[in-house]
């Protein structure tokens, strides 16, 4: 059995992984931490989970955490993993950062982006980015991997077989992505009320949204050459799923076949579906699967490519798992659904 | 591998019971049907279990299933059932009933509620009322198992302690109860429509609903004598859950210890969780669990008691599983959740 | 025109309030306050009345307030209220609170269940409870109307007839109620966020929320002798609305005939209509009206009634809008709207 | 008073007109059908409606309205205008067309897109295309105006004055739009169903939507020259609102102050906000307001412009009741809202 541990385990994302843990028929949890419920049950915040984990959650502290378990999952906000792992901690255990501290291979982009400080830039050239599709063999020997961000989970597997493959025009890539509301987080503030959520839609981080740079360092390398996108996220009063509409120009004769082949590179992968209508959330709720479809505009020249995810498994939880199924050599689908877990 | 067979899979029900016997270690389905839509893929009509159950649907046969399954599973619409069902079938395989035709023990009493004629009155004496923290033992050697409602399991597990130990006055017992919009089926009605039932609540069968009797029938038997209930069920704009509020005088004398003592007759069930606090759907949703809390009022000398259960899994897929686990001595929990699959 | 301030204007029932003032024909609103808010555009926090109350929000002033306003409108926290009227406002001002701090005649009941302390106790006899359609013409002459609770005018004016008329027995009446989330208010709360709402449905404040005592006043005062109610409200995923079911033994007797002439009694009620079919909370939404309903049970003996009503209007703004048209002389509908402002 | 008469009145759109002619100071309904209630009460339909509209619905009888009314409003399935709308008819009562029959100039394009024959070719040069902001003048003096589709006019008054100035590239116009499901109307389908709806979103009619040759029709005058677009609609579980999400290339040397610029052509209206922020569809629902916002990205030479409405109202039945208030010299804001109905 290999140990996990959990820090951050009463966020959305947190929670989730827990659920996961919880089924995985190779996991036992040994270390569950929250900062802001310390000395509860895990149960007493998620009573779904009564006598299922009645653990009482510990303060949130890396050390101890990498001294009991085999691997470690951060779930944390943004700027505090970056200060807290080292060397000594990733000689005791792999971690998996389900947080943004590293995924960006340059401290400048990050800083810029996220306007915090980098406190653990001598990590950056080890870590993983966590995208098992893309890669696996890489995660396979890490000791740090940064696990993706849901919407850029969600982009860039959509968009990179077109770029890996050179079907597109690079000049203007639109990406406009939909989310459920867990994944703006369980804190407590106004924008999050069902009152202002319920029954509305809208943009934000319009031009700013913290997972471009993100979208962009992968399909850059995709294309082997800088690329830019587009990328505007909303907010959908749903609970989950990532629904990601891309948009760009198909260079001259690339055509329908040329686009079934670059897609084709998904063909050995459990968690991709190619499927042949317009991706819809639910069909992936609760699943580690990324269904993408694709239209072609024979009037624009255009491709229309979609990908839908849940953005607390594919997006956050069960890619965290995926990788940890990696980095141990268990079957990679352990203990992750690929059929939807709920059908509607 | 036991070898399943399902009537009706593409109604919500069915479709959630495949869902189940998919993930369902000792259960291999070789017979799936649907009248609406044989000759599709049951992922046609389900795109979230495409490359999980591409099986083409055949029509409803409850013959050929009871040729190639151990165990068939009929999710028909009222008064199908009771028409085909017969001993010849019983004599090739189970028959776990999800629909409403074997439930009352009385012939009159179900055509008085259901307004149409009940053509299996034979089996009705060996039809067991698939409760199975109610009636384990003789679940166990039945042929013919009916499955019990959504809001009668949610109901009268709620209530039955109380009354199996004679703590409530039965003059006048009130179950207001209300139920996701699963409930209402997957047919092509105005008033299923999303614009009609999402920001709205309305109560509907007042004093008609057709799970009256049968909760009556259960709770008698509790009691020891004929019991009659005030069931009122409501619409509410979620997809899947039940919860029932219960209201009884209790007896004079009786109090929290003797409330206390009768519902833990529940102390060695799986799927039954008595909280400290009331009980909510989502703690529930994907599981087979039921929740149940309660308070004492010392002002009005009344217990408010309480119930929850996800419709679709303890109240018709899940139920029917456990209930197949029982009648094939598999473990009771077998291809069943505890915890709630969806932590929100 | 009346001029009008309004006190706790960014609450969701102070906002509604100004909704429907600026919409009033005869009136003009002269100050706006807000205690989080002060300092920014109304059209700040309510986006959707931009170009139509761009108005600056004061700091809430009671004083202030009657000084340059005919009528004070006070949507504010329990146990302000009680502290801030004095007979000095009133005699520059009529005050319309909907808060609690006015509502309950007794002093002891209120602290009791407030678990505050009530320091306006002076003006207990004369506050007036404002519920329009059973206290007319004490309002007309008042200084100060309690505006009443929502849950409170949805039950009591479904029962209200029933007592009045001595037709049900009164040893157990139970009021099982539910509401959209709005009642919650706009308070940065966990349990108020989207994602722990949305989908599910539970009971809170069991056999102890603070409606309770408010609903015994009015139907005890109806019945003639004190009265108590078995009140559970519930929490439903939806912004706006309220129904209460409503459950007693009918009287020997007592029967449909008497029931009809029993609610004959709101024939000239503009915002009471007596609905055939079970009332829904979408038909009043928007609107001042209190749908009612109601079945009668021959097999229990019971009558099971039920009223809607949109919290945020005859629950809460649009009720105070009536008393404002009361207390000046204006037509009662003034402003209100009887059909729902959403068909949908 | 302008007498109306109302066919389609059953239909979301025909029933949230109804309501907006009710509360209209100038106007009396006449004559109100249905093809599929006649015989009915409006309010048995929308019981929202009761004591307010209780008339009996007509037979929809094109004929018989224009003998009767002034204005005849037409909410009909596409190719049921075109083959009823006349001349004679014409000379009687102007006519307000909800659908998309008289649209499109040009028959071929009609034909190509919606599939179906157009039965009307010889009122085409007549029909005036009723968005008010774009061509009041033609409107003011039309016989037959062409109410405008709901994405069409979200996304045309969107992008109107980027084109006209010619701020933007036109190689590539990406417009994602998001619907609520009243969007999809009333009619009994699988697809519109609560729970084939509610917690989750999908693109549909990819490339192929009907609205695009509208949107195309109108940009390509502001351009001067034709004009393709990049159209994908999605469906948000919610019942009403549309928020178009367009993205173009600025033109060289266009900035900032040429965008403030081309908007301000809109400084006069009552019906539209250029507001600082992403607009949200719950600031504009049930009101006649577009909200329009836009970002600047100088990063990619991008402009991200967004526009949100009530689908229903500006969409539909809001901006027919403009075009009458146009068509018969009143108040252009006349029975309509600026403010949103509901605050939340």
């Amino acid at each position: 059995m290999i140990k996990a541990a959990v820090l951050g385990a009463t966020g959305y994302a947190g929670a989730e992984l827990v659920r996961l843990l919880v089924g995985h028929p190779d996991v036992e949890i040994v270390y569950l931490a929250s900062h802001s419920y310390a000395g509860k049950k895990f149960s007493d915040i998620y009573p779904g989970m009564r006598s299922v984990v009645d653990t009482v959650l510990s303060e949130d502290n890396i050390v101890k955490a990498a001294d009991s378990a085999d691997v470690v999952f951060l779930a944390l906000p943004a700027g505090i993993a970056s200060g807290s792992v080292t060397d000594e901690i990733l000689k005791k255990a792999k971690v998996i950062d389900l947080g943004a501290d590293f995924r960006l291979h340059d401290k400048a982009v990050y800083e810029k982006w996220y306007k915090t400080e980098h406190r653990g830039e001598g990590l950056l050239p080890e870590a993983v980015y966590g995208l098992p599709e893309i890669h696996r063999s890489e995660i396979a020997g890490a000791r740090l991997v940064a696990n993706p961000g849901c919407y850029t989970t969600c982009s860039i597997l959509t968009l990179y077989p077109l770029l890996k493959n050179g079907l597109i025009e690079t000049g203007m890539i639109v990406i406009d992505a939909a989310s459920g509301v867990t994944g703006a987080g369980r804190g407590e503030k106004v924008t999050s009320l069902f009152c202002e959520v319920d029954e509305t839609m809208k943009a934000y981080g319009v031009t700013t949204h913290r997972h471009t740079p993100e979208i962009e360092q992968e399909l850059s390398i995709a294309a082997g050459f800088p690329v830019l996108v587009q990328f505007t996220p909303h907010l959908v009063p749903m609970n989950r799923g990532i629904l990601s509409t891309c948009y760009a120009k198909l260079k001259n004769g690339a055509g329908e076949e040329d686009v079934a082949a670059a897609y084709a590179m998904y063909g050995g992968e459990k968690f991709i579906r190619i499927v042949p209508s317009p991706p819809e959330t639910r069909y992936v709720k609760g699943s580690n699967t990324v269904d993408i479809g694709y239209s072609i505009d024979a009037r624009t020249g255009n491709i229309v490519a979609m990908g839908a995810i849940d953005n607390l498994v594919k997006g956050a939880a069960g890619q965290a798992v995926q990788n940890m199924n990696i980095l141990f050599s268990l079957d990679e689908a352990a203990g992750l659904d690929v059929a939807s877990a709920s059908t509607f």
